[in-house]
């Protein structure tokens, strides 16, 4: 039953899509929002319009940015030899906010997943494919998630890799900075003190 | 650090101000509304826009809705002799999509709070004793949230109602339908022990 304006009901309908919010929670934000009209709803609406028409997925990596190539892809400074894969590009922008990666980035789309039916036809790995005979590539670093799939994913990428005569490398596994030993699982402590290094 | 372009940064900002996002799930979300641009980001933009533009908060009963005075007070069939008052906004919505009111509703804007230094010159209550000396209303219905502020505010209304000849009423404390008891707290069970009806 609407218990507003149709407008207001068509905006808490579409926010509720949102991951992270349901029904109730797009309600309270839209209520949130016409409270603070002038300060957030009317800025926001306008920053939405504006992003809606300049995002641009960037054709060479994956990225999404509001140029194409990608700020990252065009920036010329940055190490042509080493190539990161990751999955999302919210793996991208975390690796570029901890400033851990100065080569250049290819976003997958997702991972390999028998359960959920996704094929390498359904990843951006033609493109990688192409990208890797190009040859100026020397390094891949594999920066999937650490989950089945994403391991899954790093076998397959590294099949395709090899005899290209590129050199492959993946994030090393172990303790988080600031973690607690006693709250780690056991995988992750057997390959911490696995890979120890000299002190 | 900057990893996207400014108007997705922008835009990221903004939504992370939302009730229920933060940095991080506003990164995710925005990401979600790139990926869909065709289904959730360029119709969310639109709504967001025209939501903006035809929002309206009532000038009778303070609800919100794309016209003013709203649906609900515009509305004739509804009882104009029983006003609900709430809180929020928020809080007629809930008692219209129950359908547990008949009447018509005045929303405060909030509660008095010595601790927050809210006075009753912050909430809607002039408007209120206005709409009251009006004649029509014959029966006030108490629809605060059950915390300290909330029943302070009902004490304060209730004073400055008595003398009109109106009857007060407000919202039964007792057990949530489909609850357990064994999750109530006393003071629930004590009221709802003491409020029993016969069966």
């Amino acid at each position: 039953m609407a218990v507003t304006g149709p407008e207001i009901e068509r905006l808490i309908a579409l926010m509720s899509k949102l991951p992270g919010l349901g029904p109730r929670s797009a309600r309270r934000a839209v209520l949130q929002l016409i409270k603070k009209k002038e300060t957030l709803f009317s800025p926001l609406a306008d920053a939405m319009a504006d992003a809606a028409a300049k995002a641009r997925i960037c054709s060479a990596c994956g990225n999404v940015d509001t140029q194409d190539p990608c700020a990252i892809c065009a920036d010329n400074t940055r190490d042509p030899h080493a190539l990161c894969i990751v999955e999302e590009v919210g793996d991208l922008w975390a690796l570029e906010r901890a400033g851990a990666h100065k080569g250049r980035y290819h976003v997958l789309g997702g991972v390999l997943s028998a359960l959920d039916g996704v094929g390498p036809d359904d990843l951006n790995i033609g493109k990688l494919v192409e990208r890797l005979g190009g040859g100026d590539i020397t390094e891949v670093i594999l920066a999937m998630n650490a989950t089945v799939d994403g391991q899954t994913t790093a076998h397959y990428i590294t099949d395709r890799v090899s005899g290209l005569g590129i050199s492959v490398t993946r994030l090393a596994h172990g303790v988080p900075v600031g973690g607690e030993l006693d709250y780690l699982d056991d995988g992750t402590l057997a390959a911490a003190m696995k890979s120890r290094r000299p002190f």
